[in-house]
C-alpha cells in the first residue's frame, strides 16, 4: 500500500424500482477498476447505500468524475435513481486492520 | 457544518451467528452519539458491513476509541463478531450533495 491515498464516500438513498440501475452499476464498477490510480471499492446497501472507492490521488478521483461514460451515469443517477446522495472526498490519514485480509 | 471534519470508515466481515452483536451495536451507537465531537453515523450491511462515523476532530475519535465501554466492545468484536475488519481514519477534504437532505 502506498503511503497516502484517498477515499470517496458515496452515501445514497435510492428511488423505487431498478430503471437500469443495477446494470449501470456493474458497468461503472468495471470501468472504475480500469482507471489510473484506482485502488479498490467496498459497497453495502441496506436502508441507505454506502460505496467507498479508494484512489491514489485527487487527480485520479477528478479524472474518474469527469470520465464521459461516468458523467452520463451521474446524470441518470440524478434523474432516475437517487432521491439523495452525498459525496465526501477524504484523505486517509491512518488505518489498521484485524484478522485475515478480506480481498476487495 | 464546521469547516473541517473527519470520517472513520469501519469495514467489516462478520462471523456466523449473532452472539450479542446487535444488542451491543445498538448500545455502542447510542453511546457514540453522546460523545463530544460526534457529528453523525451512516451504516449499511450486505456481504460486508460499512459503518462511517463522522467527528469534529482526531481527538474526538481518539477519545471514543479509548472509551472503556467501547474498548470492551472492541475486544468482544475481535473474539466473537468479526473475522476481519479494517478501520480508516480520514480527513474530509471536500463534499457535495444532491437532492433532499437525508437525515442521519
Amino acid at each position: 500500500m502506498q503511503d497516502s491515498y484517498y477515499a470517496v464516500i458515496f452515501t445514497s438513498k435510492r428511488t423505487d424500482g431498478d430503471k437500469g440501475y443495477h446494470k449501470m452499476g456493474e458497468q461503472m464498477e468495471t470501468l472504475a477498476k480500469q482507471q489510473p490510480g484506482y485502488i479498490g471499492i467496498e459497497s453495502a446497501k441496506e436502508n441507505i447505500g454506502i460505496t467507498v472507492s479508494y484512489w491514489e490521488s485527487l487527480d485520479a478521483i477528478k479524472n474518474w468524475k469527469e470520465n464521459s461514460a461516468h458523467l452520463f451515469a451521474q446524470e441518470k443517477g440524478k434523474m432516475d435513481w437517487y432521491s439523495w446522495y452525498k459525496v465526501r472526498i477524504c484523505k486517509v490519514e491512518r488505518e489498521y486492520e484485524f484478522g485475515n485480509t478480506y480481498l476487495l
